[in-house]
């Protein structure tokens, strides 16, 4: 692993100070801003997140606000999903698309009200796609990356820690709801959501000003929950299956091959529906694959063989404590996707057996 | 400084191989790909550079490919600086701005053909911008990210060794022009550019499979040459005031407030022409500015005071080992701007004093 060499272009997060007073010792660069991937070790940061509760700074996960007139009509152009039925306070999974159904990105959409959204981006910048169909179409609306930072809190203990900072409230908030509640006097949008399979919560954290005394609430509420600084973990989101844009997909997927089919059903011209419609039939599609042996970690796509003949690639990998073997994500062509089926897969230390599975781990 | 975390989603390039054995310590993450930082330590790469040759894995300049009928029509929208007299065989800075003016890249324009461009972008997904627009009015077009990777010869023997590899013609290729030279059969665009003030060469290397036999002949060939790999230098760049997007300007930024006025010549009805023309008399511009004692290195803006009034920011800044002092590039209000002008910058190590220049260093 190399170092990373310092600069404004790389962007710090409100929560930066605190992260390196908790000891990050690995990270990576996702929308050009830090984001933490290791603490004490991979193994420990895993386990305690399963165990007890973190804190997580996901700053990196940028809002695109849409806002005014024509917001909707705009959302609309853009969504493969149904929105019509879609609650003031709620948060839908969205497949973002190209002209010909390509994934430009995997975000949350938030609705803030019928003309004022959020759209949660992954790594790429779907701020610049959404900004270019406004200015090419002239449409009364704003795109704009505003100043909002998700802080998340993720582990078993995420109830019990949230809500002696924000009140017994946030028991009652539904997967994927959010409620808008309080902390120091500032309204924040509070939702449960966040990329673990642990459970937990994401606060939409408006102002830069407000993120340090959040941290420090955190920690100081939940020092008897033993909360920790934590970030997503390779090895717990590729148990649960949970996709990464970018590693586990790009521009060249569609949503179909990459499960998000049951989110392609809006009524809508939106962009990208004849494009999409003609490739509803996926020739291959994400798979679980288990993999046996000692396995790198993984900086590149590995691929997958059956006699010889590569019919698909490892893009995630890790050791799973847990469920002891290794787990990974991969896209696998319709003639090898069946569980059961034995391929091999070539990691840069050599051919490895692999095995594809009905489902995820966890 | 912390550790790189590897994962696919921030992407090796076909030259990774030869920059990590040539003993990369510090990298960067640009347009979701490594850039090397460091090789052997930021005042050696940096003398090297200006006395013999290097040759820099900057594949991150990713192109953004147009091409088909409605490319130059396209072009045409997206360019606010005339494109009717660019030549079949030259590349132009071009400022990349959305409806209202801002910036959204500073990319190079490569010509390839009538109907065929290379858009070599800094760091943003300007595909992205590029494409909405394409989709939003469904043009005749396709906008994609092609497999090329450039690989940069800069330093005063770049003409040596390049005519080693591509022959004499190398020589003739004037500024900002490039050629098709043959590599091992396979034709190449040479252009004499780069993002250093030593001259030389970007090769726009198509294909995986030429990286490692290009990078490798270009070493044997510059062994008495005293070649090394490189990479972009803070130091050198910055006395050489060359921007980068991200550190020195973002979208909040106009062509005009970056020095890119001159750009601003397009007799077409592009996006952003009335918003631009709007803002043609900045309240603020880029400027040299030079920093006494001791600093850090830079990950957040410095701002600039004058008699306790915040008057502008440095957003990239070194130390420079040939003029003895800190160079920086800092934006600054219009009343404080003028050369001689005295400031203070609050680094986070403390108040250091500052003064506009006249020019950049070199």
């Amino acid at each position: 692993m190399a170092m990373i060499f310092p600069s404004r272009r790389v962007r710090r997060t409100p929560f930066s100070a605190g992260v390196e007073a908790a000891g990050m010792s690995v990270c990576t660069v996702y929308n050009r801003m830090i984001l933490p991937s290791v603490f004490a070790s991979q193994e420990e940061d895993y386990r305690h997140l399963k165990t007890h509760v973190q804190v997580w700074d996901v700053a990196v996960e940028r809002q695109v606000a849409v806002q005014g007139p024509d917001a909707r009509r705009l959302l609309d152009m853009l969504s493969p999903r149904d929105l019509d039925r879609m609650a003031a306070n709620q948060c839908y999974y969205m497949p973002a698309i190209d002209r010909s159904g390509g994934m430009l990105n995997d975000p949350v959409l938030v609705k803030l009200a019928e003309d004022h959204f959020w759209i949660s981006i992954a790594d790429s910048d779907y701020l610049l796609y959404v900004l270019g169909i406004a200015d090419a179409l002239e449409l009364d609306v704003r795109v704009w990356e505003p100043d909002v930072s998700p802080l998340a809190v993720q582990g078993p203990q995420a109830n019990a820690l949230m809500a002696r900072v924000f009140g017994p409230s946030v028991r009652d908030i539904r997967f994927f709801r959010y409620k808008r509640l309080a902390f120091e006097g500032r309204e924040m949008v509070v939702a449960r959501s966040g990329y673990s399979k642990q459970g937990g919560f994401e606060i939409y954290v408006e102002g830069q000003e407000y993120g340090m005394p959040l941290w420090d609430a955190l920690f100081k509420a939940g020092e008897d929950l033993e909360v920790r600084a934590g970030c997503p973990s390779t090895m717990e989101r590729t148990e649960g299956g949970l996709l990464s844009y970018g590693n586990d997909m790009d521009r060249s997927n569609t949503p179909f091959e990459v499960g998000l089919g049951k989110f392609v059903n809006s009524p809508k011209d939106y962009i990208g529906k004849e494009g999409l419609m003609a490739r509803s039939e996926p020739e291959r599609q994400i798979r679980a694959v288990e993999i046996g042996g000692e396995i790198p970690l993984i900086d590149r796509e590995w691929p997958l063989f059956a006699d010889g003949r590569k019919v698909g690639r490892v893009s995630t990998a890790a050791r799973s404590p847990d469920f002891q073997t290794n787990v990974s994500i991969a896209m696998v062509e319709r003639s090898h996707w069946d569980a059961g089926t034995r391929l091999e897969v070539e990691t840069p230390d050599g051919m490895r057996p692999a095995e594809v599975k009905d489902r995820f781990w966890a």
